[in-house]
């Protein structure tokens, strides 16, 4: 992942915006995936679920393997250009107000794309497109933990915990979301932004006045 | 190594305690299935894993399903351990106290636990055994919810965030761990333990003298 690649983020998407058909097929497939676990759905099973023979499946999508790349990248993409984004800031914008500002976003990003992020976040390194996207991975993780430090540096973080841990345990938390969070549930996308960058940056103990 | 000469001390032990080789078997089954997926892999897999023959694991288990069974007891039933006492503990002691203990408990059951919490943390509810799982688990988080609505009520936790949604965050921020966390690493579990409750209770932002 260079910095090359963070400039076009616009030419990954050569192949054209899936048609009608196949939308609706990478989505049942990203359920099955999630629900099922990637390896041990077949191409059959998907077929099955959508009421389609097999080579109707295979008439719009060439392999199980390219619905699982298609979705990551809906994941990853989402998430690079957010972070992209926040690393990107014009200087007058605190680290501390970026890093606010990409939890939020991220937020957003999990909430609207729960089902790809989802698969993303279960993805183990058991095939080259999963490599590639934990590569991926890696690259936003090292751009978080780096505006962490950008954030401690400039006095406005505690510097006792390193900022690559802080960048884990943060984000981790908001990530844990995808494994509980229902759209039309008890709590609304703004509702849990807030709750995360309240717990996060200020604290759950009752400061005294 | 034969299989015979292993076998011998094993059918009488096996419901009691899992005795040695049922524990190796054990061990490689969850690594197996935290690796590769459950549903995705078979007795045969683990057979082939252990270079023993399927004859060979039946002899000391009858199912993958017991196998998962036993993962999923041994996870829930420490995290049980530490969610009952902190909720029995003698009044005198503040429900805050109670949280922040339960927190730094539960990364030590994560951390020595790490593989068999890991698989639990994926159960997805497929069958009756995962169901069970589910079930224990919602346990737990009610209890959980519980006890951040007493540090509430008494006064030591802001209250503009609902319980069960802080209750959520925090063990979702937790829980993260076992994606990363490695023994020996960059970070000993008295460091993340740490770090969480100092993220969680107090904030990250630096607080004005």
């Amino acid at each position: 992942m260079t910095t090359t690649e963070q400039a076009e983020p616009a030419p990954r998407r050569r192949r054209g915006r899936p048609g009608h058909d196949q939308s609706a097929i990478l989505r049942a497939a990203v359920e099955l995936f999630n629900r099922r676990g990637y390896d041990a759905t077949s191409m059959g099973d998907l077929a099955k679920e959508l009421g389609l023979t097999k080579p109707a499946i295979y008439h719009h999508v060439t392999s199980k393997e390219q619905l699982l790349g298609q979705a990551l990248d809906d994941a990853l993409d989402e998430l690079t250009t957010v972070v992209t984004e926040a690393t990107r800031r014009p200087p007058g914008v605190s680290a501390y107000q970026r890093l606010r500002e990409v939890v939020r976003r991220s937020v957003e990003v999990l909430v609207a794309h729960q089902p790809s992020v989802t698969l993303l976040l279960r993805v183990r390194g058991n095939s080259e497109i999963e490599l590639a996207a934990l590569e991926r991975r890696r690259w936003l993780d090292d751009r978080l933990a780096d505006l962490v430090a950008d954030a401690v540096a400039e006095g406005a973080l505690r510097d006792d915990v390193p900022p690559a841990l802080v960048s884990r345990l943060l984000f981790g938390m908001v990530n844990s979301l995808v494994e509980w969070y229902r759209p039309g549930g008890a709590y609304d996308q703004a509702m849990v932004a807030d709750a995360i960058t309240s717990i996060a940056f200020d604290g759950l103990a009752r400061h005294e006045p």
